[in-house]
């Protein structure tokens, strides 16, 4: 199982740390590279032509502004691809949201919330769920300890 | 392979059948439902406390407005949960697209384009081809006869 | 007569702190918890189902993004719910506000502003005073010392 | 008990109706009346003053554009007050919304959903029922009829 | 000729002072107050109310979040009322601007730009100049100066 | 008194009639035009320049989309110019609110609600009125039609 | 000289047609052809890469919802690309506009007005006319006549 | 070839040296100059007038807010005007790009991303590469370069 991490410019790489603090502890196989959608077209064209050939399962895009990196691969790859709108300096991310969430029919991007890394990371762990019971096993036990995590709060609370 | 389509209300309906004609093309079978995640707590936590025991593997979840649903059965289940935001008669469909999508971390809704009905049946198919190789071809023929799409459309507006 | 204060996470400690000057102030018994409708949901119902026989009178709710607390526990209660929407780090507070005020028909949650914790504190006194009529004189009283406190300003102004 | 439904215009009558469809099922007692904030603000205050004196003990106030009704109202009598903002012909009722819910610290507007008169309705009778256990016992039944009414939806999609 | 100056909160303060520079700069007469129009609402019909015996020709009210300020006292007085939408710590500025200028048919707020204190002094300035000549005639030399600074800008520009 | 109403378009037209009803109600004399900023630059500039001397005291400008002639005629006359953004086919009237009314530092546009004609010709006799006195006495005696009128609507809503 | 009119889907042709009959009145060359950028994201690489050599000049691209097509051209083309965001049935054209004007650094789109089908067609012409004297003369008569369609309105509205 | 970069106070200057290192390394010729639509009106007439015969082929114009200097120029000159909109310190740049792009039809602006210097030169470039053929070469050699930026990120990512 293996995921691959894209981001359309090395400013996206705190978001890209927040998905392989996720696929690490559940561990799952990753890449990371940055490509982007509109300086390098030639480069991912190339990518989403060979994921699936080079074993990828899920692959996780972000991008911010105009961010067409997520659906520019979704229209090559049959892969799921996962879109994170990344926030910029303007339009609080309401344009990187957009950008990634409102594709039109015939290729879908799986949108998570803005700068929404860890998600991203844990929804691919979902999809490869499907087929890799183990982690389904680990999700499980993932969904408990969340739960503790929210007990500790409270003792914090009211302590 | 099994999924399930969960209307908030049955005024969800239109989207719920896009949904079908997209499983039923990939011959991926399925289950449609409504639930209502405000009016009918009980039933939808019984629900995602069953669907994977009942052999669900993904759920697609349509709502509109404060759109909970997706969000409320993604913290129950540990299946991937995609989620449709529904356009209502105010907002413009920006309440529900933002209800769904804005997750909080450690609960990933896949998100769809507002109305998205067929885009969520074919990420549900990609999703599914994860773990089921003849679901993935068939995913690259349709990438295939929307690319014929694309080239009939042209003979028609040159016509 | 009693108030639950339920934040989503523990970084609406903040938004809990102004409640709760406010419920002092009019000597309103409360109680905080940290529950999550996502990251816990079994103890977000458990909590829901049982507020009314445990003496909880009105129920507060805070959280950001999807914010769907208010609105789940509102489906549970039959108890008035009061929904705070928490401001993030990205949409400026705009997620929350239409996650919380937009509730489809038949579960109301009864919103004030974002990030409006004494507003909230002074709904739920509103609220109590229906039934309690010393909390509507204090109410009374409250209004009239907000008038001293504009006349104060006026006098800083013109100093 | 009784329930004050004030419109800022005749055009909002038919949300009002929806207040009353509600309030009559549940044989809360009522008066309504046009009262515009802007057009007839002594009459506003003269109400607001009185409202209480009069036996009223919950108000609902629908407004459209720059809403200041319900805010108004709040400002000067000590009773909740819910504000129900009215989509108007521009804007699509983002005007009224923020008009409404984001009263400014020390007076509260207890606001609900774009139009939301069936919702000002039920949280009226919420409010209502920590004061009268017959309230409080209707509305159990309500939120049991609404689970029924979910599983008709559920029969008529699945027949 | 004299204009008052009312400020919602005594944060309104700098936005204050931006006014009153335009307005000493062309020599006309004003008063500074607080008022609130939903923490004093008496003290504001009060002022509205005799705000045109007092000798006042142009209100200029300053008010943030559900900004009522301005169209309360243009409710109740038949001066002419600038509205100030002033930003707060949340919506940036988009709760205040559509509740100052989306006033209903009958009771207009002369709206000026978010924060926009120097406008709202050179709006009161433009409005008492079609009485005071004098005033035209320093309006008219003001745009002069305005282009004088353009060019000096140009200067600093390619120096 | 004279009022000049430019329209950026002939599709303003209907606005500028509700202009007109309101200041033939006040007996303020008036002419209409249809000047474009961007269309007809020269012509634009040549009334601007020329309206005071031509005996016009308060100009009202409706335009919409990037809703730039209010801003432009203010930029170059003394007199006070009242903008109305008028609604197209896209945004809702959000882009010509904003093209109105974020007017920078320096010269001010008074602006009114979304396509509202009603109050732009109601602010332009308030502006007059603080010259003419007898307009100020008509001001007067609207408000107390407003109050009829508002009694009106009650009595039909209660018959 | 030659102008390549690209639509992301026959959907689109109404907007196309309007930029079709602007290139006619200037005597513009013009092929228009359906590219979608996701569902034949070969055919859109490959017209891109040949697109100068093909002897277009300026290409202009029409797409909505999340509208990379512009993007995804530029991104490949050294021609200069216009984007038209087109309206669609959600978000009323705001997510396309973002989605087009929001370009990162590198990669300009010449964006026009939502659904601007003949302000883009008059934007190539006057990006051909920086190399075509016979355009930019055509150009200012143009301009001419549409001062002279003002007039005629202005003749319309008074007469 | 040469290239009038015009902002709209001097406050817009960063975004000028961004568009001014862009035009320096493709050895483009420019100007540099502060001219305001609205308060030196006189100033951006006699510009846009002469601009053609001063030998400028490209004109850029960057405003924030209520930004209507590109459309101004626009309405004037021949000349394709591209428009920068500048974020201002509210709205965070949503007034001013719906200022600059939404221009009504007759008039196009070539409208870039808010803040977006770069690219704004950048455009200029490619609009002037229509002309001149070793511009064409200098932009294809500099999309050679962005895709060796983007290889080097990755090393770095990888490192």
């Amino acid at each position: 199982m293996k995921v691959s991490i894209i981001m359309g410019s090395l400013s996206d790489k705190e978001i890209g740390k927040k998905v392989m603090v996720v696929l690490d502890k559940f561990g799952v196989d990753y890449e990371q590279r940055v490509i982007s959608a509109h300086r390098s077209p030639g480069i991912a064209v190339e990518f989403a032509e060979g994921a699936e050939a080079n074993g990828i399962e899920v692959i996780i895009a972000i991008a911010g502004k105009a961010a067409h990196l997520a659906g520019v691969l979704a229209g090559i790859t049959p892969l799921p691809v996962i879109g994170i709108p990344a926030k910029s300096s303007t339009m609080d991310g309401l344009d990187s949201l957009l950008s990634v969430v409102q594709m039109p029919k015939g290729v879908p991007v799986a949108t998570v919330a803005i700068d929404g890394g860890e998600n991203a990371g844990l929804l691919a762990v979902q999809i490869l769920s499907v087929k890799y019971p183990e982690l389904r096993q680990k999700y499980k036990e993932y969904k408990i300890e969340m739960v503790q995590g929210v007990e500790d709060m409270n003792r914090e609370l009211n302590s």
